[in-house]
């Protein structure tokens, strides 16, 4: 089935391009700049395309991005530091912004006979971001299969949205992901902060999947402080 | 109910907008800009804004425009002229277009605090654009109450999506709706064309509706022949 994979440059995305390559239906690399701050993430997607011997398509939603407001992903807003929590991380939610991105990437595999679009959601985000729950996914899956009736049937496939992002760490290795190449911080540093929200995941991932995390944090130690905290 | 409208300056959405302030829910207009020729239309839409004293938002989706090709829309392909059909239409169909705009319009939505996105498909669509239909509002709807969950809901509005636009003509009557200050024509030119396949629609709404158009057209009589021979 050929394969349009959404991917932000981040571990996740990064993981699923290189697992859909591995299968032989990696057909190319879609990426959304709406103005968030840690473009890092985009030159790594950017990477992974050329790693991988297949077109890179970067969309350009910045204008739609700014009316989207009150998200510290896009503006001036403190990041919070420490691990995922309803409260602190409610302010990292961009409106709507996977359903956004899905809609643009249908249109774009409808335009160039794709069969299917990946986007590597999973079962971490559940909690704080609807727009990644599995009932999201066969919805939007559903309302597509509407949107596309005689234009050619494109399947929206999110093969992680049952699994923690441990799993995630797993597949990726097991298709020799070069995790170092992957960008994760929603601060957008010189190397990961290791304090926010996305760090302190990222390695806990890690550590859950007993895979070696070859990334360079400021700030090392902090995840098991910030998940004993959360585990209190 | 707090009410956007997603106005594209045409006879349908404008009418939609007076209509639905008629009411006193409209709280704004929020167009798109992705490329297409006809940007009389968005003079039209914000012209409506003014009119009726809300704030209007148009969203620059140029860049993902241009990667959904091959619609007559937004490329150099020459408009049909002619009654809607299949064949001939096809072309005009950009991938996705609804999806895209409703998920970017109920995202502005949600950061603006509306209850609810109204659009102004109508049963003329269905038989060639796929994301006019019925079908297709339900399961919109549903997919934005999983995408959305906790963080508020907003509806999807389609009043007319069960009536065919001389409804919408004469809903519009009803709501004083200056038509002549609506856009439809697919051509661009100076007044409308009278023949590309929306022309020829708008015309036959009127007709069917029983009100003057006050339309000016560069051929005014070509639609009774289009009809006919659709109807041969």
């Amino acid at each position: 089935m050929k394969t349009i994979v959404i991917c932000s440059g981040g571990l996740d995305s990064v993981s699923l391009a290189h697992s859909v390559a591995a299968q032989g239906n990696l057909m190319g690399l879609v990426a959304f700049d709406y103005g968030q701050r840690h473009a890092k993430e985009l030159d790594s997607a950017r990477a992974c395309a050329k790693r991988l011997g297949v077109w890179f398509q970067l969309v350009d939603l910045r204008a739609a991005g700014a009316l989207l407001s009150g998200s510290a992903l896009t503006d001036n807003v403190e990041v919070p530091d420490g691990h995922y929590a309803e409260e602190s991380m409610r302010i990292t939610v961009v409106p709507n912004r996977n359903a956004i991105m899905l809609t643009v990437a249908f249109g774009i595999a409808q335009a160039r006979g794709a069969e299917a679009v990946a986007t590597a959601v999973h079962g971490g985000d559940h909690f704080i971001y609807p727009d990644c729950r599995p009932g999201f996914v066969e919805a939007f899956d559903t309302m597509q299969a509407h949107a596309m009736e005689g234009y050619g049937r494109v399947r929206l496939l999110a093969p992680f949205v049952h699994q923690p992002k441990s799993a995630i760490v797993t597949e990726g290795a097991r298709h020799n992901t070069p995790f170092a190449e992957t960008w994760s911080c929603y601060k957008g540093g010189e190397i990961h902060c290791g304090r926010c929200g996305t760090c302190v995941e990222r390695r806990e991932a890690f550590h859950l999947a007993g895979v070696e995390d070859p990334t360079p944090y400021a700030d090392p130690d902090f995840w098991r402080a910030a998940i004993a905290a959360k585990e209190a």
